[in-house]
């Protein structure tokens, strides 16, 4: 950590335009590569204090939602020019509190830049508010038909729960953050207790795009703290949306508090994902070490700690399948452990390791060099058969980090049966030349049900973030498998349509007005156009 | 009922293909009009017997969902060409069971042809696939940029409660079950208990569809049942989505069940609203009396039993007002009572009426005359002040069927104190003329987050069938504010994205592949383009 951070850190919780000391439990960030307590001491919000920052977002909200499109879009735009301005104070203090490499930290502060400026352009293009107009006849029998308009505004404030592997592209500024601001919802983020440094910064860095742009104070806040500060936010009845990223177990807490409000709300929870991927047999035979080298640097990029890390490999018999298992096993030797996100996380990483070993039907094939770091995280391959990995549920769970299992399938028909007792996942990945379309074909229509995304001859690693993409899937990827949280799709999460029946032209907002001031696609009648 | 009619029914679940006899409690439908009890006997599904059609779609479901558009939109046409046929039986039928008058069950029939041909041309059009396309660009660095396609594909089987108040519109071939078929989803429907001629008559025509398009039987089934079959119909692991119609106990009661299930899925609920009525001090001064008479007609349209019934008006004091409660005191005293749709209907609204008129702080000022049915129903209005309103919860909940409160404002700036206190509503309404606008300008952003729909000038009841309009609401108006169970918007609450990355082309489905040979309107690289 720079001088010039430690400078710019004060441990304070970011309440609107105060900073506010945490009431609560104090805490200091870790260095997982050293085990060094950082400065400076954080401590975590109090209710009252989550309190004010929802009050603050309410406060805030019937004001930003009302931004119109450049504004909202140049706001999201000084984020990001903010954001570049931190530079190397930023990435210091991320690589100190995430143990990540500075090119993934750059890469991350680029990732979260590129987010803003896409919804910046989306809020510009206007299709997500999603007017439509259904033009009157007043000359209809038996029964007039009316005026009838509709558009789509924001939920409301929305809390967003910095995740841990992700210290910015998924944090306080990260993808939850940037499609709740586009989509006019202030937003209260919790940081992760992890990187309280990484998050100040940033929070400072979108308080100054606030006051850049002379938005109400509360269209964003940051506070500090756990499970209880968390719950918190999720119960406040001017919260009404929630954005997550982590575990199953802390994703499903959440989304019992939230349905147990009085007036429940969404929470779009992105929780856990083992990624199966499907080597058929024609890529298998052209190239099996070549995608056994592939797979473990997939597998070991970021320490294993991705969401769409891949922890099943389903391979056939035939040519190839032990050169697969040969390569990757190299690769797994050859990789040295490094420093995970936090002591939690490795020890839980541990025990996952343990857990996938400890039975007799699974055999640990290569395990990484031993990491120096105190929260070393250490890659791990195991094999098993169909018979066992069917037998096993346990087989099916995430382990989150470095860890993997080749399941040796058998014939290749037996895919079936086996993409039939996974659950739902972020991604499935087929590796295929052209003499296996006949069974990619027939492998597609399950996939498509079984994952958010599905992909050929690459892996899951690396979400591209863009208008196509989705990062989600069915339970228990997430909570909410209609929905994305990575990509332009991700800000229809807070939204709602409203209908408007024959009210004055002139009372109504920009985007559904009869002229289109906007000039954005619409549908009138159930046409698409720009009229 | 006809002849004709009794000869058509059997009493049978129809389970794909199969007529079965419910293995479950006997009963029989009721006509509310003179308590007769009608032929012929039914039988509540058991769990074995919703099981077998739960799994029959999910056998259809890989089937249905890959049929072409045109396939799919002349499924829904032959649906509604097979109720046409239905002719007098199916009006005599709805009659005898619902105890509605003639003109409002072929209004009803019309309604739902509409809905399901409204639904084909969704799907021709093809919008709905949401097809996204972000091109490729292999030379980017540091990492090539993949292909990356997006469309939505159904959730898979959904559960249709079927509704005791629109015998057709919103029950076995109604709003939810046309959404849900042109998403690509097999139904399964829960008749409801009181209309389960009616909805054997409506469940042969959707057969003779599915076999007259030669579609897997599965693609549709009737089970009868209550709260039991209701229950293993929400439970049941092959059903992936739920639509519902009816109470706030019932629509919570599902909403559970299905959060509680090992994989949950999605309730869209429309449960209760109360459907505010403002009217402003110019259009009151304007036209009091006649706003009056308009509400109780309005109020009294199917005995109340309509889930966008007016039942509260706000009126500030001022010219107009004592005409207004005038007018709709003596519209109420001259109004019949009329058959409710059941004796568990009847039951609750006489009681809702006696808890509303128990407080002295509401006073009673018409009821209208004695019903002479058997499950009569009959209009009352009762006015309170705005004090009086805020103090006391148990006002602002519904009261299904024809009772209203008239709330006496004061000075027109107290209505945004009210709006607050009210819950999530499927409808708003203002009454106001051009003077009028200023007051109307500050309280339309109130009302557009408190209702899924807001009107002008008109009256909440009659609900038009479109593009442009939201029947849903925040809760507890509905389970999930962000659809509409009316209108083509509905079919978004059946389909789920998913992204498909550097997949060939000709694997792919049509509305994702290169040429677009299906025409449709897709985005690509974010412009929406028919390229």
């Amino acid at each position: 950590m720079t001088a010039a951070t430690t400078e710019q850190l004060t441990g304070a919780n970011l309440v609107g335009a105060a900073d506010v000391p945490g009431a609560a439990a104090p805490f200091r960030a870790v260095d997982p590569a050293s085990g060094q307590r950082l400065d400076p001491e954080y401590r975590e919000a109090d209710d009252a204090q989550v309190d004010r920052a929802a009050e603050l977002a309410w406060a805030a909200f019937d004001t930003y939602r009302h931004t119109g499109p450049d504004r909202r879009a140049a706001f999201l735009e000084t984020v990001a020019a903010q954001l570049d301005g931190l530079g190397d104070v930023l990435v210091q203090r991320g690589i100190a509190e995430s143990g990540l490499p500075e090119a993934r930290v750059r890469g991350e502060i680029a990732r979260t830049t590129g987010q803003l400026r896409l919804f910046a352009e989306v809020v510009r293009e206007g299709g997500w508010t999603g007017a439509r107009l259904d033009r009157p006849d007043p000359r209809r029998t038996p029964l007039p038909k009316p005026d009838l308009r509709q558009r789509r505004i924001p939920l409301g404030p929305v809390a967003v729960f910095a995740a841990s592997n992700f210290p910015l592209a998924f944090s306080v500024a990260g993808g939850d953050t940037a499609s709740a601001l586009a989509a006019g919802a202030p937003v209260v983020v919790k940081a992760h207790p992890s990187h309280p440094g990484t998050s100040e910064l940033v929070g400072r860095a979108v308080r100054a795009a606030v006051r850049a742009h002379d938005l109400p104070e509360g269209t964003f806040s940051l506070v500090h703290g756990g499970r209880d500060t968390g719950l918190a936010l999720v119960r406040h009845p001017r919260i009404r949306a929630v954005g997550f990223t982590g575990s199953r177990q802390a994703g499903l807490a959440l989304t019992a508090a939230a349905a147990a409000r009085p007036v429940p709300i969404p929470v779009f929870a992105e929780m856990s994902s083992v990624n199966p991927v499907f080597v058929l047999p024609g890529a298998l035979a052209d190239r099996g070490a070549q995608l056994g080298a592939e797979f473990v640097a997939s597998l070991t990029t970021g320490v294993g700690q991705l969401c769409t890390s891949p922890g099943l490999v389903f391979l056939p018999d035939g040519p190839g399948a032990d050169e697969f298992v040969a390569a990757a096993a190299a690769a797994v030797e050859a990789a040295a452990g490094a420093p995970m996100l936090n002591s939690g996380i490795a020890s839980a990483y541990a025990e996952g390791v343990r857990r996938l070993g400890a039975g007799p039907q699974v055999r640990s094939v290569a395990v990484g060099a031993a990491a120096t770091a105190a929260c070393g995280g250490v890659p791990h391959l195991f094999v098993t058969t169909a018979e066992h990995f069917r037998a096993d549920p346990a087989l099916r769970e995430e382990v989150f980090g470095p860890a993997s299992i080749v399941v040796r399938v058998g014939a290749p028909d037996r895919f079936a049966e086996l993409i039939e007792v996974l659950d739902g996942q972020l991604t499935a990945t087929v590796h295929a030349t052209t003499q296996d379309h006949e069974l990619a074909r027939r492998l597609l229509p399950q996939l498509e049900l079984l994952a958010g995304r599905v992909l050929f001859n690459g892996w899951p690693t690396g979400v591209e973030v863009g208008h196509a993409v989705v990062h989600g899937g069915p339970f228990p990827a997430t909570s909410a498998p209609a929905t994305t949280s990575v990509g332009s799709l991700a800000i229809e999460r807070f939204l709602r349509p409203v209908s408007y029946q024959n009210i004055p032209d002139d009372l109504l907002p920009a985007e559904i007005r009869a002229a289109n001031p906007l000039g954005i696609w619409r549908r009138i009648d159930g046409t698409l156009t720009r009229d």
